[in-house]
């Protein structure tokens, strides 16, 4: 078995697995997605540990990953599976949505978990794509004498981890953009009112996507036309209530790009005791300009908030803006995988312009605004057609009385 | 049985009928839909005549209404079973998707027909909603002993025939307005580049509701710009095309406003020798300002060409526009029943801000155009959210690679 590399050996493995195989590693990835919100920086993964002594196969361990520092889904089936039947434990096949780690983290590494515990067979639906790990857990798993295969159910395994995936693979985080409008692609009337565009169950359906997210980008803008919280609100995750007790429920982080220092200390974004990171732009007149009464009147933020300075660029209207590109460089690095931005026409249309968006979530309400009201997004570099952001539509449906639509962007 | 009103009677029906009158029913609005593109103005009409006398029912004649003048379904059906199986004709149920006329119109009354041919059973979807019928075809045959029910399959047979029941019911036609644009609602570039947004499969989609519309409208702005020539070009019609061979095509009106007489005869619209509709202005200004040398100048137009005057009314920025609630009366009275608003977004955005649209069909590029191109619609009259003009989506679907949004306004 070649372990580098899934594409031929999935091809090739198909074949392999029976349908107990695909209906265990289905079970591992329902049990992966109950660590959808909560694993950051760590991927969602799902362990199923079956015995094949008596017949047709019966689980007697699973498991999941619940969040950073806790139990990998394997320690927690192995936990399960002792305490439970350790007679079957030794023969055992694990069934698991992502490659056992090879690496010492804040957790021993999985595969040897596995090896110690006796299991015969280890099935992955994918090889980990974290460079630490990229086979290698296979390869341990391989020279201890256990069969190995991966390639089951490959896609909806990848289908959990996007964010996390790319992240490796890219050294950037996966970047969903949400954006709601009318029928006719308007934010807002000419007068500026834009409160409830979309519906209650549109609205509802976005805070599934901050729960499920790393962080939520927002510009200084938005922020102070809202006076916008951005945080989740436990109360309005309808279904996902069941898998997050409120008590558990992480705020992802809270990013602000506040290039020009307008956040006070009293809005309602501070009321609410999570992280928040505030993006400061460094250009070369600030600092010439900066006196000392200006750092004297420092706002004083709360505990919470962490500030960082990123370089800055010029714009097409020659405006010094924040480098986005660098702010996504420094995401990742701080392990955020998966990352929302939720601004207005400007920020989001200066994202999609720089092709820095990999999913745009555009929610469509069922009205048309006419012509004077604001634009969806501003792209002001783009003044031909052909410039025009190409997208592929990889999902339509109704939401409450509003359409959403999921779509990809196409890298250039 | 009470024949006027439908809704107790279709309520009280549905357990009536049996598994082989909903089969047969369904085949009769499967015949009718053959004349999709062809009865304007009449409606369509399938007609399915079955004999029980050797059991479980089957079919002896079938037909549908294909063009004005010429056979109605029923007399199409009857003239099959009169070739075929006479024998079995007396005695036979007939299924028709409308209520069989009870006038003379090109045709002879069919209910009479129906009587004449001995059939005991009379099975009709719907009452006509035309006031020259509206029960009493029905009412004729149950007076000759026939046994006559009505309401199966009545939503599917109602589909049928939107355009024709709202224009006996509402006295205007039904309007679909047809718009494409980007995922941001843009339609143009600021340039005005604007050719190919939406992609080949959604242009031959168009083709489609042309070709089952009775006439198009655009207004003298698009025509002059796009050169249009607003016919439906066979070539593209796809699947429709089984139905229709190409010498029986039906071109729809071509409807252009041109309240300032922009129009040349030189224009591509009028090498295409079928009907034109051009809908100029009278306004009290216009006959003042009217001098002996401007009606020497009055350009020559082809044979297929009508004029014709409307009133104009001041819009909100005070310009003279064809008073459209006029036109659509107009229209209404020579028989139009489904009209295709295919124009730019003042025209487009004038019908719908008057509440003059009742379906709106809007294919969307998977494109992003950015902050500077044009707007979808203009309707200036509009300035608050609660003034945005709602709508109830009814369809969302792909074609091709663009999202085709279909949907009905709310009628205030």
């Amino acid at each position: 078995m070649t372990i580098h590399g899934t594409t031929n050996k999935s091809a090739l493995a198909k074949n392999d697995f029976t349908e107990q195989d695909h209906k265990f590693m289905s079970r591992a990835i329902s049990l992966a997605k109950k660590g959808h919100c909560t694993t950051t920086p760590n991927p969602r993964v799902g362990c199923v540990l079956v015995s094949y002594k008596e017949g047709n196969g019966h689980v007697i361990g699973e498991g999941y990953h619940q969040k950073a520092g806790q139990g990998h889904a394997e320690v927690n089936a192995l936990a399960q599976a002792k305490a439970n039947n350790l007679t079957l434990l030794k023969g055992a096949t694990a069934y698991v949505t992502l490659e056992p780690c090879s690496h010492f983290g804040r957790t021993p590494p999985c595969a040897q978990a596995l090896i110690d515990a006796g299991v015969s067979q280890v099935i992955a639906a994918m090889v980990d794509p974290n460079p630490k790990v990229s086979g290698n857990g296979l390869a341990i798993l391989e020279k201890a004498g256990i069969t190995v295969k991966s390639g089951l159910l490959e896609q909806s395994a990848r289908q959990l981890n996007v964010g996390f995936i790319h992240q490796m693979v890219n050294k950037l985080p996966y970047v969903r953009c949400k954006l709601a409008a009318s029928l006719d692609g308007k934010t807002a009337m000419a007068s500026g009112e834009s409160k409830w565009i979309t519906s209650a169950d549109a609205r509802q359906d976005v805070q599934r996507l901050r729960a499920q997210s790393c962080a939520i980008i927002a510009g200084a803008n938005s922020v102070l036309f809202d006076n916008a919280k951005m945080t989740v609100r436990w109360s309005e995750l309808g279904e996902l209530k069941n898998n997050y007790p409120q008590e558990t429920l992480r705020q992802p982080l809270r990013i602000v790009i506040d290039s020009q220092n307008r956040l006070t200390p009293d809005l309602a974004l501070f009321e609410h005791e999570s992280p928040i990171l505030l993006v400061n732009g460094i250009a070369q007149d600030h600092v010439e300009n900066k006196v000392e009464s200006d750092l004297e009147n420092l706002p004083k933020w709360p505990h919470f908030v962490e500030q960082v300075q990123l370089p800055m660029v010029k714009n097409a209207q020659g405006k010094l803006k924040i480098n986005l590109k660098a702010l996504l460089e420094y995401l990742a690095k701080q392990g955020l995988n998966d990352i929302l931005v939720e601004s207005g026409a400007q920020l989001s249309g200066a994202f999609i312009e720089q092709n820095l968006v990999n999913e745009l979530i555009l929610y469509q309400a069922p009205k048309l605004m006419g012509g004077d009201g604001k634009s969806l997004v501003e792209m002001p570099s783009i003044s031909k057609l052909k410039q025009a952001k190409a997208l592929t539509i990889s999902d339509i449906r109704m939401v409450g009385g509003d359409i959403r639509i999921t779509s990809q962007l196409t890298q250039h």
